[in-house]
């Protein structure tokens, strides 16, 4: 199956290293897991190694050890975050039919991540507005995985066209900017003023959106879609 | 005319202060000018006390004589903030006719200070992805002014019902959630990706949003705004 996204980073590949540096990469996992949860709170640029070294009960140097600079620590946390990301959303909607139902299938993944765990705030989001003023490494790296994403979506929708789903006239760019708008305020709602209606609006106007460009045949694809849903 | 926006505060409408506190005033508003830049580039949390001391070519405890707290000085950032919005987006949109074309210039207002203004970024979006996870005063004033609006705009949406141009059947919070996510989407792909289509992305998918829901009536009172606006 085709996919816009990078292939997955070599570590996660290659055969097992030996004890010692799996001991080092274990740690470094768990440094990152941590780092990922500050930043989910903190933002990217809350996070510094000696509130990290704090959390993991280790030593600042121990900590730099693992990623040599507070930018690379940064990009570390944004690469998992991407990672973490492609295993939530992507790749389970892959596995649904190409054309709307994939499309369907991606929103509705990407609406859960956002809304509902609302302890892991969306990297992206937040990264966005942390870096839109700050050039470097960094925002590079994060707008890197964001437009990777959202060329993924474009293509998920480009495929709805050429299914017969969507009309032959829809504007890709156009409806992605639509259907990011929704994520974008439902992310503002739901952890900013706390509206517990966020997540049914969202959906509503998805709905809305994709009904005023579907085709005949993209309706009975996403009927079929949701009997399915509620057959299981 | 009635506004839902609270009304101006004291110190904009009482009579001249003898000149020694004219001249604190003057400082402190200065100062307040060089925050909300601060403020703009580095958010909320990114604004200190030292580094403003700096900027203004004063000492710390200066700085600190006007505003008594960081927390107070972001609080006061955010005030500064909401006036200067009430006075380039609301009060201008409140002078055109009540229902679409008020509706639409409120719109039309809040794309121009979110995109083409790129050097002061939006403190409402930046400072809600900023403190989602941070309760307290700080969050409170910027909920609070950010529910301000966002009431505004929903007032104005009823309006344009009760004027009859859009459907009795427009449900205000859910077009509200709609419009919010264009210009989170614009300030996004405007700030973040530099995608200089994203203004014209917004007005096409507003001006679809609401045909969507607007009656005969409704449409007319568009296009004579659209005329009286090309003919000026």
């Amino acid at each position: 199956m085709p996919t816009v996204f990078p292939p997955p980073t070599p570590a996660r590949d290659t055969a097992a290293p030996p004890r010692s540096l799996q001991k080092g990469q274990q740690t470094r996992s768990a440094i990152l897991e941590a780092a990922l949860g500050l930043a989910s709170h903190m933002g990217l640029e809350g996070l510094s190694i000696g509130a990290l070294a704090e959390l993991m009960g280790m030593s600042k140097s121990g900590v730099f050890a693992h990623f040599g600079s507070r930018e690379e620590l940064q990009i570390s946390v944004v690469r998992e975050y991407h990672a973490k990301f492609e295993e939530e959303v992507f790749y389970p909607a892959m596995a649904e039919p190409r054309g709307l139902p994939r499309l369907a299938g991606l929103f509705e993944r990407w609406v859960r991540r956002v809304a509902v765990e609302i302890d892991s705030g969306c990297i992206y989001i937040s990264g966005a507005v942390e870096f839109d003023d700050r050039p470097g490494p960094v925002r590079d790296a994060l707008a890197g995985m964001v437009q990777t994403w959202q060329d993924a979506l474009a293509r998920a929708i480009d495929l709805a066209v050429a299914e017969g789903h969507l009309r032959p006239d829809t504007e890709a760019a156009q409806l992605l900017f639509e259907v990011h708008g929704l994520i974008l305020a439902l992310h503002h709602d739901a952890r900013f003023l706390r509206n517990p209606d966020s997540i049914a609006r969202a959906r509503r106007a998805f709905d809305r959106v994709i009904a005023a460009h579907a085709t005949e045949a993209g309706q009975q694809a996403l009927l079929q879609r949701a009997a399915g849903a509620s057959a299981r």
